[in-house]
């Protein structure tokens, strides 16, 4: 478009989160000569670099007709300083958008079509719209083997990938929906201690109100380069770090982003989720772990049986080796749920303290049992008496804190400043606790975003509770998240819920 | 929350076309107390009207911390004025998103379903991603019929209704995907210079070059209330105005803005939309055009006839006599693709003036005789020879511009100021025709939006060329856009594919 089709850069500091934004002057030259108008795509260029962003006019003096602005992501993005000369052009026609809208239609994508979706969303070209079309079209076991294939190959290719001298690489990933299950920062300190090689890498929460990476970024630092991570692993043997801050299968983290809003969690979509981050971090052998139960994010034996099927043959046909274990996923694990309480959780139990929430310490012994076995670190049937062993002499624990100090440094874990108990409102057994609830009321009170926000619960099923007896205590930081977290536990009473004489 | 929860408004002018955006200074006690993060949506409240926005955090001093600034759309949604004290508050837990996950997993919502998503739609209440997901959901035929009376009724339910106090009130309406068929101005002056009711609202373009609210636009005002609708339909028997501007079915309004950029109309969506305008129009008798062609909306007969079944289905179930005619959808009718080109080739079938296209002189007369004969204005059989008539009297092309006056005035025609010819390659003759690909050229040219835009088709098929003869002609107002078009069209050199020897 020649040099009429740029504008100076100025400084406007608007944080609009990950989304582009550009803005321009309603009566500046792009605007008149090339037809853009609000909420237009347009191609923004700097400094050697390209993005598409989407357009809002400012109809006022803020700006100069001469200059343009951009969202902090936009200008951290294409690393422009004021003054900068920005440059527009009009998008391009997009093939991956007529594949999406095929995918829509209930057609089936091949390697080629999903590889160009996937190559648009890393580079930001797909809008948002798009990108929840697609998340939207691919749920609901619309994706075949065949398409998890191509598309766990497209992420994985569209990322980094990081290579081990050694081998086998072991690694394990839960599929959530189960509050509080956080098993892998101990889990990872066991099989590590016994000398396996496993270099842990975590999401953030899609749906849930912490992930592994929340959780373990409360007990240190989990942002690591790939650079550092490699350092940790050679001096440790392990490290439990956020996949999303070395570009492993970047488009992973982008779908997850639509997703989290939406509360989607496809099973095609997860199976391409876990495995493309596997394979990047260069792991060969997968334990997966599918938590069961009527409000977890698995519901019921066979819908388990259907994800081990896929995980299984997609690993297969990538040259991954995984192993499944179903579990039990009718209540939440451990008490806290939420990264700080989660945490607190976890070095109960690698510190054998007294207070150690018994159900976690149990599950992630079976856990790190299993990966022992599957990284031939024990025999078969051997390997939760190896793991247990190992917490007790307090071996796991050392290596746990080797492994934060590798990261960076041990943090000490924040409480919250509000607190609020929810009581039991007469005498009987807990006859059922609503995960799904729970979790939502964790998220209200701020869980992730709130380190130490979330919720403790303080019985388990079965147990019997009096009337005014503790059930569960809600955590947050701020006035508005504890209001508005107890506001929907009040109206979902039964969260917790206790029989009647008539049960 | 309290008076700790409001901010005193700053006009800011930044124009997000549709979609509402609150900006807050990242210090001041909203962000602080009620955990609000860049991207959460909230609630935000000003003189008794409430919203839900998108939030953006300002970093800098561009805004104080007792300060909040709307975008355009928002300030006019909330009538803001510089000084309102705008109030915030979370966004409650929305019953409808759940119903659209339900959706998205393949289960049949009810009517109460249906009316939430609706309702929360029509609200504001729903972010783009969740409606984009909803679209999405509903597409390739995830609708079934009862879902189908449910989401129009739910759509009839949300907006204004209009009721005439005689009947018959006809109607006619042409699933669209053929560039340029721009047969209803000219039905409805048939029509009512023959004495029938028909007070036409149209929509402007979902996926199209150009909707008929964007043609009829070109020669007189569509924005009409109500009120004048009624003025004017009791004045003259008819109108041809935009139906969003009266709140008629405002949910499709919504929808169609999310569906434009996904390039998405799906079977059920499209019923609801239709049948939701007409019978909120408050017409009793309606036709509906189907067009079939290979590039057209509708790609062959088995597609129509599921569709015209589940029009009839769904209008019986809702008490609307809907009769159905399937057209020829090979090529474009007319010339003009593009408002502006579209209103000339109307005006000049009105006037009988000699160049006038007579493919769309003949759908007209066709589709007015089948209106004529619904609506009991002409004997069955008889119906398009009395339409004919009416245009060859000069009966038509005067009602027209009676209707053009009533509706505030008739407009003249604008010429796009840049033009660029396309010839042909070679000697043959024209063996096909991509409907797609030139309503794509025209709407990169710019169409609807700008005006004149557009594309002027010189030839038809099977009609013989010479090497150098003009196809068709791009029109566009800005340079950018003409480019843009000429680029596209430049890679699809056989959108008019001339045969060769061996055809």
């Amino acid at each position: 478009m020649g040099l009429n089709s740029s504008l100076r850069f100025r400084p406007f500091g608007i944080d609009t989160a990950f989304e582009y934004v550009v803005y321009l002057n309603a009566g500046c030259h792009i605007c008149r000569s090339e037809g853009f108008a609000a909420q237009t795509r347009v191609v923004v260029g700097a400094n050697g670099k390209t993005l598409i962003a989407t357009l809002n006019i400012l109809r006022g003096g803020a700006l100069g007709i001469d200059e343009a602005a951009l969202s902090l992501s936009a200008q951290a993005a294409l690393d422009a300083r004021p003054g900068d000369l920005l440059r527009f052009s009009h998008v391009p026609v997009l093939q991956s958008t007529s594949h999406i809208r095929a995918k829509i239609y209930g057609q089936r994508l091949n390697a080629v079509e999903l590889k160009a979706i996937v190559d648009d969303t890393v580079a930001g070209r797909l809008s948002d719209l798009h990108l929840a079309a697609f998340v939207a079209a691919c749920s609901g076991d619309r994706l075949d083997i065949d398409e998890t294939v191509s598309l766990t190959t497209a992420m994985v290719d569209a990322g980094e990938r990081l290579h081990w001298e050694r081998t086998p690489v072991v690694d394990k990933h839960c599929v959530g929906g189960l509050p509080g299950n956080r098993t892998t920062p101990i889990v990872v300190a066991i099989v590590t201690a016994c000398g396996l090689t496993m270099p842990k890498t975590s999401s953030r929460a899609i749906t849930s109100p912490a992930g592994t990476a929340d959780t373990m970024e409360v007990l240190a630092p989990v942002n690591l380069d790939v650079r550092a991570i490699r350092r940790v692993v050679d001096s440790v043997g392990g490290c439990i770090v956020w996949g999303g801050g070395m570009q492993l299968s970047p488009a992973d983290d982008m779908l997850i982003r639509i997703e989290r809003p939406l509360d989607l969690d496809s099973d095609g979509q997860l199976v391409a989720s876990v495995l493309s981050k596997k394979i990047a971090a260069g792991s060969d052998r997968v334990l997966i772990d599918l938590p069961v139960g009527p409000t977890a994010k698995v519901r019921d034996a066979a819908a388990a049986a259907r994800l081990c099927q896929r995980l299984s043959a997609v690993g297969t046909k990538l040259g991954l080796h995984v192993d499944t274990i179903v579990t039990d996923g009718t209540q939440p694990v451990g008490r806290g749920i939420g990264p700080g309480l989660e945490a607190r959780d976890v070095v109960q139990v690698l510190t054998n303290h007294p207070n150690a929430p018994r159900d976690l310490r149990d599950r992630a012994v079976l856990l790190a049992g299993r990966v022992l076995e599957l990284g031939g670190g024990a025999d078969a049937g051997q390997g939760s008496a190896k793991a247990g062993a190992t917490l007790d002499s307090g071996l796991a624990w050392r290596q746990f804190q080797a492994i934060c100090e590798a990261q960076g440094g041990m943090r000490t874990i924040p409480q919250a400043p509000l607190t609020h108990v929810v009581t039991a409102a007469r005498d009987g057994p807990v006859a059922d606790v609503d995960n799904r609830v729970l979790a939502r009321i964790a998220k209200l009170a701020g869980a992730p975003q709130s380190k130490s926000a979330g919720v403790d619960l303080h019985v388990q099923l079965g147990a019997p509770v009096e009337i005014g007896q503790a059930l569960y205590t809600i955590h947050a930081e701020a006035p508005g998240e504890l209001r508005y977290a107890l506001g929907y536990a009040t109206e979902h009473m039964d969260v917790v819920r206790i029989a009647n004489d008539h049960d």
